[in-house]
């Protein structure tokens, strides 16, 4: 089969002819019917400082997708044939501390498909079966082949209470932008969004933001201050991983509010700890990956409903043969997602 | 003032002329604009039990209201004459226990006012300055007016997760309706009502029910467990207080799920704790009153964002004179919230 | 080997000989050192209404145990012959809605180690590998082998906040005996226990309740009421199942208060939710099993530490032959945890 | 009557003669017993960079204290002359978001006895009624004066569950050694602690550590690591405000973890997010103040039933005239609370 695999310790990627993989007992095999590209594949395609840690080449990368089952282990019961699915792609070990106390989505062991193991960018991909879930009849497949990224949004915005609290978004990145989608449908108050690009500004509003606020002019911080009476946001979902972003969301933050980290900064950051966490009372949550599996639940639901609109984030659609147009695009700068059909053109 | 008065140990009312209410250092006078029947003044002007019990006439009762601050006692800094506002009509002692442990709403020594204390049915009503609620200028004055149950509501939905969550509310009263609006608001996934009347049924529709059973036709409870996967909703919001719903409404909740309570059952209630309580894992809330004050913030920012499309239920809107004509509508099953206008008729 | 065995849908059981069970890729063969019966087992074997709805002999029951692994299925790796162990008896399915939001505790396709399945009364029990629990070699055999009651405990108490609350315990059998010093070594401030039986209620004090009350003599709940300045307890956990205790204790609940439900009573039961439940605020949870894996974390650290004194718990140890004479002692009203040893005598 | 005040915007402080409070007809006033000195004291004594931006003199500072109501305003109904008290000196504005959210102890207009009006370093203090806690006759004197750093550590300690988790507390001052006590009778399992000075680290031994580490020797990360199966702490409650012991334990932290920070960096503080709490998917808490009054509550049960032995904490006992020597003492690193009697030598 063609796959997309990272085959030396260098920037790029080939698109090599390999085996279908082989099933242990408790495996799937999925047909890749679109795959999508992360910021992470972004990373490993460019092999960053944290790829050189990380990657073990060969690999096939990539690891949002969705397919179709083609088969499945001798044990597996619950996954068959011809269903059409996704998968969570952290593989918890299942006996480690966190994992024994209900929180195997920050698993000491965890193996994540597409970047410690082969992953989607391929014609098939190999999964555990209790990490593949049915997609909902209701739900529209090119929505599908991004739920990894979309249940961090879902993960970040329910992490604590969200209906009738004001939000501020930093960050309009397609994870940014998926949260105030997810916020707006559960019920948030006024949302406010920092972004310096304009574009992605735009499509903040289109999400549903109230208000998309240009960072680099004026008083960000004293316009939503003003806004909220004074009191600050009650809930800052942390989108950029940009420092100063992260400075200035914390001011707006007030005292006893929520304070949600999802994006990775580069660097270590200054915190003033003192006025932003300590004396604010506020709680600031590290999110990584997806509740396993109450994120699937909740996100499964607000799409099956209809209650998200994720339209604008979608860009080009293009054969897995198109990779190094399709990272270029990305490193350019263009938000939303790209769709890759491994097994034929999208239609 | 004129005022709306129990002034005997029987059924009815009387409309009196009294004094204006003379005000202590922290106390508020608020020129009453409209005020709403709730179904305890129907309690109280019928004269059970439980108003034998609890009423000491003559009482001016009525505890739903909006109405402009007429003056303020001396020591009041946050209030001022001019200023739109209802009340959390809950006055707490603030040292017992309940309240020192940030559950004020469950005040071993609560006073209601219009129950323990004169209230709203009247030209004028005297309210402490802490439990005054500035209305924001967003909020329409007939929304302004039922905050009070709308506080009910709203408590009992997010009294615990609510988005993405499927949720059964059994009973479609007006705090009934008020509450699938509420869940509706919050990202709830499939809402389902039960209620007898046909009406209601209607009514819970047009609030944004996905479907509104009949309980006293066909089996329910099997067609709700088969619309979810066999599971039962994950929420079940109690709010018609009948035996036969709450039995119902329990078999319909899947192990793990919420069981919130704020219907007032008439009677001691056989319950299945085993099957419906223990086994399944459930939690089972009692539901009373508004959080004090976080339900009012979520209320208000809920309202003022145009999140809650309240029209359907309001009903008739008339004088103080007529109130006989009012609880018997009431009495009649009427649903729906009827607006008195003590000051002067509605516009 | 031997097994202890339901043959016939009536009261008894027999020692039968059958096969050492064959073991799956993920399954785990343990040689069971120490059982202990369960109040369920004796319902087994007594075969009551619940029994013969729910047990399909033969079985070989008995979920309580210890025991030293003998073998493991082909793709273990995280549990090795020797090791010793204990066992998460309730073996969930993974993919209900329960098991997908975190709760398999419950699991709605749940199948129970001696009770749906064979079980431990034997000279080897096999379990799946991820149900097994690796014992702390701090933790003595006994205690070992009563890890699954244990657990039911340490669940109840630790189900909400406990330190610094007062708390009541009704009932004061051998799971009551054990909340009252896990409740105790969690830092609770008075603790209430209610039993009627006197030999109970000078375990109770044994295991660190601050008075044992008999509720058939004077009034328990005036008597908690003024203890507690008025209020009533914080926390209420039932471990009776006895329709009175479940009465009286909501009785002594405060506003605001836990009630955490694990005994089980054999009928519905008549509450009066308005004033218990409603106007209180109460939240009520069912209990059931342990929370997986939790649960198991935090009694493994309390036990390990040697926060938790249980030896008044511990009455008779007999070989599995004389389980007649074991029945017979417990269904005299004996209460105490009787251990098996089948594979030869304690030391 | 005596005042130790703070008389100009310079080192040092004098002992004055001042008038007597006049009570507002909702104050209380009492005749000071016993005050000790918090670090914040020392700052002003001491005038450092917030000293400066913060008080205002002429000031009557000190905050922890106990005492006899000497009267009280003619609103006052709950408090009596002869009451033996102590009190919560944050005093909240009731209007705020926070406030109105259940957070009083982060409100946005807080006012602070001792720091931004008159303390109780005299012979009285008047203090708001609702402000005032009803010392319980069990509770030592001496003990009584500490209720509000104590009060620190019981809502730092509180703040999540600790009953069976592994505890790291960093920072061994009078909080930090209060915290050990906390965490260990509300049943935590083991109990690290990290500090530099040796006699420090006894304390902690004292108090209920299982491990007192000096970070300066050795890696004590990995040390923790070690004795948690390569897990981390469960919980990390920092105490001393250091840039080091912050970076440390956040390394000592499991993923999944709570960080609760009472300790008050000098300087913003710089944090590896990523790795220390974004893909850890820990809680960070900022701790500030005492819940309003859940702490009050919690630690008034816990002392009363004796959960809590403070006496190596103690230190000096002296009269207000000896405030410099007390300063010195404190400033030349002495742990431990040292006690003023204003009115008189302690017994």
């Amino acid at each position: 089969m063609k796959a997309l695999r990272k085959m030396r310790p260098q920037r790029g990627a080939q698109l090599e002819s390999v085996g279908i993989p082989t099933l242990g007992p408790t495996d799937v095999l999925a047909r890749v019917r679109a795959a999508s590209i992360c910021g992470t594949d972004l990373h490993i395609y460019g092999w960053d400082r944290w790829s050189a840690s990380r990657i073990h080449p060969p690999l096939t990368f990539g690891h949002e997708f969705c397919g179709v089952v083609e088969k499945v282990g001798d044990e597996v019961t619950t996954i068959r044939s011809g269903d059409f699915v996704t998968a969570e792609m952290h593989v918890n070990c299942g006996h480690c501390r966190p994992c024994r106390m209900g929180q195997p989505h920050v698993c000491q062991n965890v193996k994540i498909l597409g970047i410690d193991a082969d992953g989607c960018f391929a014609e098939f991909v190999r999964i555990p079966a209790r990490n593949v879930w049915k997609v909902d009849p209701a739900i529209p497949e090119h929505y599908a082949a991004i739920m990894d990224p979309l249940g961090n949004a879902v993960h970040t915005v329910l992490a604590g209470e969200i209906a009738g609290l004001n939000v501020l978004v930093t960050g309009a990145g397609p994870i940014g932008l998926m949260a105030i989608a997810v916020a707006r449908a559960a019920g948030c108050a006024t949302l406010f969004a920092t972004e310096v690009n304009a574009h992605r500004r735009e499509l903040a509003m289109k999400m549903g933001a109230d208000e998309a606020l240009d960072p680099s002019q004026g008083d960000v911080v004293q316009h939503v201050l003003d806004a909220t009476d004074g009191a600050g946001v009650d809930v800052m979902l942390e989108m950029s991983g940009h420092p100063d972003a992260i400075h200035k969301g914390f001011q707006m933050l007030r005292p006893g509010g929520r304070a949600s980290l999802l994006g990775i900064p580069k660097d270590p950051v200054m915190l003033d700890l003192v006025n932003d966490v300590i004396f604010k009372g506020a709680t600031v949550q590290g999110i990584y990956g997806r509740r396993m599996f109450e994120t699937w639940v909740q996100m499964t639901e607000l799409l099956k409903h209809g209650r998200l609109n994720l339209e604008p984030l979608f860009k080009e659609r293009m054969p897995l043969e198109k990779f190094d147009d399709a990272f270029s695009l990305l490193e350019s700068g263009q938000a939303g997602k790209i769709l890759f059909y491994p097994n034929g053109s999208a239609k």
